[in-house]
């Protein structure tokens, strides 16, 4: 993948305050598909201590729109149309790890999956969410 | 409406660490009904210093979470199952305040509808996102 | 309302075999909001006799399509980019109403939200689906 | 595959009117996994002549409904609580074959991913739709 392109993600990720707040880091970064991983913490808890749906959401919104820049043209940008999530187990666990994927590229949209899984103290991941979604260029 | 209802609303709110990561308040509960204000900060931000499609998602999330709460018996808890979110403008402005309402209570499922708005330094309101999901309650 | 428009929206309708399949009509045409009714017979039933999730789709897909068109400039066509529905009810009755409106107009893309109803033998009517998508201009 | 549960399978779909209407048919019942098939005709199309996107939802949710209704007791029945479906490119082709996944087996939800693929006179397949949803025990 050109160097340029996966240099000017990563600049858009760290200028996304929210990845910072969630001291998230994008961990994979190839063409059609991103991972990006946080940390499991209070901060970001809800009412039982596992992780909020807006964490799970948040990075696997972040790993499906840095997934359909992964194909653009460099300078490109892009914005999230609709993502519907699907929330299938409690996140609770040391690490969400989310990871967005190109179903189809296209000149007006883009359209993609994510998966959210939790890793556990013993390394098993398993998964917690689903994401499915349109990303519109800007 | 019940005030014990309201009150463990309230303590259920308070111990959502994410809430409290994005300085969110409650600022109506009623009987179906629940709505939830944050500030836009640069620490919820995406890559163009508007609120990141995350926190929109988050603070309607919670506030469908919590209107599907309020119909439920005192001690019940709810889950997000799924939920699907439109965003239809960008979240630029100084607050987020998002409305969640319950379309059609139920004893197995709860299916709801939210809207966020951001509201402007000159106070007016603008439609951001649209939430559509099911919670469960647990 | 533009009559032309009126009537281009009315010949695009009768132009979809689907909706001749289904017996259905517009029962109302205005700006943003369309309205769409057919049957519910065996034919388009489900494993119990009640309407099939995909006949609700169908005509909550159709009506919020129409509903998008109607804000667009004469001879403007639309596709679905994607749509989420929520079946709230058994679809038990006479009749299936899909109401479909415009949240936001735009050039690159309208979202819209739709119900649907079924209308029992009594001329009650009574939510059975939720619609929200994206349509995008073609 | 436990060959009641496959009947009991092949039983409900031919009871379901709107299969019939499209001349639907199963052609695969694995575990967690059923492919339904339809012709395209004109009496399911759009005003375009391709498929209605309620055809290619129809049959995703009935596969998506089986595939779940593949994992449980002889005896039980699912209904759909919500389905999203991002539509990816016209469905123009011979025949639509829907792919209906089991993600998550669950003793109060299933949840579901299916694809729709258009076959052309060529036999190529292409993708165009795909679903994510929510299916309950009834």
């Amino acid at each position: 993948m050109d160097n340029a392109l996966v240099d000017s993600i990563r600049a858009s990720f760290a200028s996304q305050g929210l990845m910072g707040t969630f001291d998230a880091e994008i961990i994979e970064i190839s063409k059609g598909r991103v991972q990006i991983a946080m940390p499991i913490t209070a901060a970001v808890g809800q009412q039982h201590g596992v992780a909020h749906a807006g964490a799970s959401f948040a990075i696997g919104d972040s790993a499906c729109g840095y997934a359909a820049l992964s194909m653009m043209p460099q300078g490109a940008e892009v914005m999230t149309v609709e993502m519907k999530i699907n929330l299938i187990a409690p996140a609770d666990g040391l690490r969400l790890i989310a990871t967005g994927e190109v179903v189809k590229p296209g000149r007006r949209l883009v359209i993609t999956r994510g998966t959210v899984t939790v890793e556990s103290a013993d390394g098993l991941q398993r998964e917690v969410a689903l994401h499915q979604g349109t990303m519109i260029p800007v």
